[in-house]
């Protein structure tokens, strides 16, 4: 492997420094081949350092950065004042070539603007769209966007995240001729609304893609498709729902019996049943698999979870080594070239 | 308790008389007031009957239709060729006087625009909307509407879904001052689509409404608001995602451990913890709280799940008893009397 170098926002998300200092390290020591930049308040982040291993801080250099974009922030305010944000210096790195890739778990409207702005989309995409891949039912995996990169999606967006998921999923994931899905309110072609069916109309009669039809919300993790299509509010209330109810759940199964007064067989008991629940549901947790990707853009740029722990931060990290790696921008631009038009 | 009398589309679901006819004798037994009619094929259903108690049968009459209504036709054509089907005939029999609400399984977007014809929406109700209560992790529960009566939906119905619902939640639920929200993609202010935004403004202004702001999928359980309002695409693809998720839960728990040869105490031990384990998830399977509720008519009509067996079925007729004994129709209607503008 060859040496890899990533662009963090350090400032970014609910915790910060607190998170994603601690999941640098951890993924410096994971990769001998990565190198990390860590854009943001030098103070803040060297204090977070004192105890690191020297020869992981080796491969760890700070970029320092004036301000913070805060997660509440309105998109196009924060765009005109981002200069020496954290976030758009990590970008920075990219656009010169100082970095294969930038991680934030800051303002998700800011970074797509701002990465759009300094990345450029690819040619002939109309929008980036946030890309996360699932486990499913099935022991596989399914790849779903997008998940609110953009607020509403004509039929031609729609189309062009089909052909872009369907790129993930073959390049990627190593699935041949992937199934592609548009998420509706019914199986029927009559149902949904008109950007989904005119998109069905276009993928039906499309050679580039494999599509299937339409699917619904109970079918998130069921593997019935390789490729799930939706417009971005569907994409972040469905998947938002789908962890709220996965973190619901993997909370109940923790507590189990807690509270209660119980013989010690009882207790070492139920630390077993956990223990093996964790391990069997654990695949499902929402950090396992933490980090969209914005694709459709000259260059990688993965948004984590804004409360992102320090290992979900990790996953996100991660996600960005295995982009580059596996040459995402490359693969998608290459594939688009002979599908789509040239012009806009 | 009065005499009640409700109508059963017996034919309508994936599994038509199979399930219905065993759910009403279910529905029959555990209330001695209530009287059913099942509208259907007379053979198929008496072919089930059986082997009923005759003082069962005895407050149950069976209202011949001569078809039925496909789950995948589209409404608008199977509207016009609705005569004499197992829909129409049960919504009529609620028309007529003779059945204080109707239950169906049937095509939900039949249903809504049959409902509307022959029942009516209530004075100054655009659209009604499907309603259902959700249980939550306070051990509360949460009123959510629309659930798929419409696909789009714009800023005055979703303000028509929030009083409606506060209603449910204020007489129904017996909440005082219910907290209304507007599911959307952020919390902020400046997220979301264009209806959202301007329902917000109005739901802010309003004196009628307890209104709390936005919240985002992952607050669909956990009791952060007493009314969740949303567009019926939303809504049906959030409340689909959550059944998909919880069943999957609920399925994955069952099968722990199964096709594994175990020793006799580890299989003792595993039906021990299924049993605990389906006490203290069982009240958020889905069949608990099947039956979706048309609001907004001069009358009450229950949608149940197309795909309900015996259990969920039984379930959705219980919604419709308790629907009409507390006046759901009249109380929504007395409410949006001192609310709504007279005319639309």
């Amino acid at each position: 492997m060859t040496r890899l170098t990533l662009a963090i926002d350090a400032m970014g998300g609910d915790f910060g420094p607190c998170v994603t200092v601690p999941a640098a390290m951890q993924a410096l020591a994971s990769d001998s081949h990565l190198h990390l930049l860590l854009v943001g308040d030098p103070d803040k982040i060297t204090s977070l350092l004192a105890t690191a291993d020297s020869a992981l801080r080796a491969r760890l250099q700070i970029i320092p950065a004036e301000s913070v974009i805060a997660s509440d922030a309105k998109p196009s305010q924060a765009i005109r004042a981002s200069r020496g944000s954290s976030m758009r210096i990590a970008l920075e790195q990219v656009k010169a070539g100082r970095a294969d890739a930038c991680i934030s778990a800051g303002n998700t409207g800011v970074l797509m603007g701002l990465a759009k702005i300094l990345l450029q989309p690819l040619e002939g995409i109309k929008r980036p769209a946030l890309m996360t891949v699932l486990p499913n039912q099935l022991k596989g995996k399914t790849v779903v966007l997008d998940l609110g990169a953009n607020v509403e999606s004509d039929s031609a967006m729609l189309v062009q995240f089909a052909i872009m998921g369907a790129v993930m999923a073959e390049e990627i994931l190593e699935i041949a001729n992937p199934r592609v899905a548009l998420l509706n309110i019914g199986q029927e072609e009559t149902k949904g609304l008109t950007a989904i069916r005119e998109a069905a109309a276009a993928l039906r009669d499309s050679a580039e893609v494999n599509y299937i039809g339409y699917l619904e919300g109970d079918d998130l993790l069921t593997g019935k498709t390789d490729v799930l299509v939706c417009d971005g509010f569907i994409g972040n209330v469905t998947l938002k729902t789908m962890e709220g109810v996965v973190r619901m759940f993997l909370s109940l199964l923790k507590s189990q019996g807690e509270g209660k007064k119980k013989a010690w067989w009882l207790r070492l008991l139920g630390r077993w049943i956990q223990k093996r629940l964790a391990k069997n549901f654990g695949h499902l947790n929402p950090d396992q698999y933490n980090g969209a990707c914005l694709l459709g853009l000259c260059g990688t740029v993965i948004k984590s979870h804004g409360a992102a722990n320090q290992r979900a931060f990790t996953v996100a990290i991660k996600q960005a080594e295995q982009a580059v790696r596996r040459q995402v921008p490359e693969r998608i631009a290459a594939r688009l070239q002979a599908v789509l038009p040239k012009s806009d």
